[in-house]
């Protein structure tokens, strides 16, 4: 039974192109919904609860919610905060203070640990309250859904990054033939992963995938691009950010020098895999590191990735509505030719610490590309084939 | 007088993503002329020539010719190659082999020095030949034109790019405030001054420009960032790699301190800039480097900067036709309301080292942002407005 009352909606941790999607979804469904009366933004998330600072939507334009769909970044500002238990004594006196039954937040895994720990914290004070997750994460890494929203534009800009940057590189010839793309995700390798969506033809760049779930050697890096620049002329490499060696080591470790102010120098991922390939082939290797623009770059957002984020926001009012809490809005893929994704209630009860993987059959046997199977897993979610791109036939002109 | 026999055009330097618009002008121009036999190019430009590796045009489909407009990169494949004095008897000896009598080829600086020496080359061994320049460069520092093509799609993905990282900058608050982007452009200052394309409102990113024009020391630079973290909450600075100090040091200079290989660890611009800001304010700063991504990403075309490639590329022809060498198509703005430039044919006699800076009055006085002159100089060149986004209006809730 739905209990009537004001609502307040927070976004959380690393912003999406998409995350303001599902807070135009929150937002929507809520101004169809008699039983809900203010709705409440907090500003920069749990902080803008733990000291009231709302702004309230009901006076935003059809205009604003209408462009949000495709504005990057969080519109009621994020927060990277952890919250501590004697928070919660706070955060339900915020709701009675304001009668606050209705508590979304959009996030990743912390966020949705944040919404059980809500819900159970309004239960043991006897307090009604109906808080549910809505998902968020460019790194893909939440448990219990088929994918996250953020995820697929995410993908989309880093394919087509590393289409552009294999075009230019390719072009280069001798004069420039290894890059490195360095990817976010520090943990989980989907999103580097995706680069493999750029590629069209045999050949085709990525080259190599570096993901952290596949620990490689210095040695088999040298290798590896040794031996695709042999093959291809080229050689373009996606590495994630969280790469590492066998014994658990980040290439992103410092370098262990210190500059003039005796600070310790910090090369980054890209940076000491150059060098490697450097030291180790006598080849200089250029990279690029997009870095904030692959969660920011609303141009590339993925069409079927934005209506997701959508409809989670809206399920997430209906599901609150219908009594949940403690949940999360999950996306759940139905069998068949075509890609469809329905949503799903999922348990918040054991999210805390539930970081997925990508599994070990999504990568190939050497630890360094995709299968096939994270190829079809991934290639809907960027909604769509990138923009058409052209290759000479090239009938070459006989020597004279 | 037109004369009858084969034409040869290439690609040089570093891609853009209208290059292989002005490669299509050229053929499109060239199918058109029955003064013109063979359409050959040139693989990975002048390198190709040399060798006798050319690849047969007139053979291309309608479909790639047109989709090559928004492809990225240099179809024929581009290279970095001085051609020395002893290269132009060569040179000429494969234009008489090929019966070659008209040369175009898309560059920078270099390639127009290099138009002009192969125009006299010719003419001193008395072979008639018609040699024409097409401008290509995102840096802009092409000499006797306007504006370069290849400048307005980089500036649009360099405005777009660091709007994006701010409205994500903005959104972290104070879990992130401060962002750099490094912008290329080794010697001039247009591309990252066109970082200012991305402002709609008072206060928005990027808040600091620093370009090579204008030297600002490490003091300046925290003292800047300080000041407008104080003001707006956050601060994103686009900087040039090629910025540098008063005293002439680039702050990409190497740090001066060893690996354990005994190699000199290199730091890049924004990593040395956030260390100083991090010394001197004691806040972190973040970073983007999307460096080759901003010659290359397509999906970012300037519709006015693939016109104007394209229409470089025709004129080209079409003055090669009329009798015209060593000469280069030229950008020339009209006066009047509305954004027009009509082309013209500009001799390349004086071309070799003639690098146009970013002008003084497109900076202020305390160089570190661009005037409203730059703005208007450069806002027609970027091809319209970017993707239009949502701020919240924003209506607090009154505190209980």
């Amino acid at each position: 039974m739905a209990i009537q009352g004001n609502l307040v909606v927070g976004q959380s941790g690393g912003p999406t192109t998409v995350i303001n999607s599902s807070l135009v979804g929150v937002v929507r469904q809520a101004l169809a919904q008699p039983e809900i009366e203010g709705i409440y933004g907090m500003l920069h998330g749990i902080r803008g609860l733990l000291d009231g600072e709302f702004t309230d939507l009901r006076q935003e334009s059809e205009t604003t919610l209408e462009l949000l769909m495709q504005t990057p970044a969080s519109a009621l500002g994020t927060v990277r905060y952890k919250v501590k238990p004697s928070d919660y004594d706070s955060i339900v006196a915020v709701f009675e203070r304001y009668n606050v039954r209705y508590f979304f937040y959009i996030g990743g895994n912390d966020s949705m640990d944040t919404v059980y720990q809500v819900s159970e914290a309004a239960k043991a004070r006897g307090y009604d309250l109906r808080a549910v997750g809505v998902p968020k994460t460019i790194d893909n890494d939440l448990a219990l859904t088929d994918h996250c929203p953020g995820f697929g534009s995410a993908a989309r800009f880093v394919a087509s990054a590393i289409r552009n940057t294999g075009y230019d590189t390719k072009a280069m010839g001798d004069s420039g033939p290894l890059k490195l793309m360095e990817v976010m995700g520090r943990n989980a390798g989907w999103l580097t992963a995706a680069a493999a969506l750029a590629r069209q033809e045999e050949g085709d760049p990525p080259h190599l995938i570096y993901v952290p779930e596949c620990p490689v050697s210095d040695e088999q890096i040298a290798n590896d691009v040794k031996s695709m620049y042999d093959r291809y002329g080229y050689c373009v490499v996606a590495v994630s950010e969280g790469a590492r060696r066998a014994d658990g080591t980040a290439f992103a470790a410092s370098t262990g020098v210190k500059d003039a102010f005796g600070h310790e120098v910090k090369a980054g991922v890209v940076e000491t895999i150059a060098q490697i390939i450097e030291e180790r082939t006598g080849m200089r290797a250029r990279f690029d590191k997009p870095a904030y623009l692959q969660r920011s770059f609303a141009e590339l957002q993925s069409p079927v990735d934005r209506d997701e984020a959508y409809r989670a926001g809206v399920e997430a009012v209906r599901a609150a509505i219908a009594g949940q809490s403690g949940v999360m809005i999950t996306l759940v893929r139905e069998e068949g030719p075509e890609y469809r994704c329905r949503t799903e209630i999922g348990s918040l009860a054991n999210i805390a610490n539930a970081e997925r993987m990508l599994p070990r059959e999504y990568m190939n046997k050497a630890g360094n590309d995709v299968t096939q199977a994270f190829i079809d897993y991934a290639r809907p979610l960027i909604g769509g084939p990138l923009l058409p791109y052209a290759r000479l036939a090239n009938h070459p002109v006989p020597k004279r």
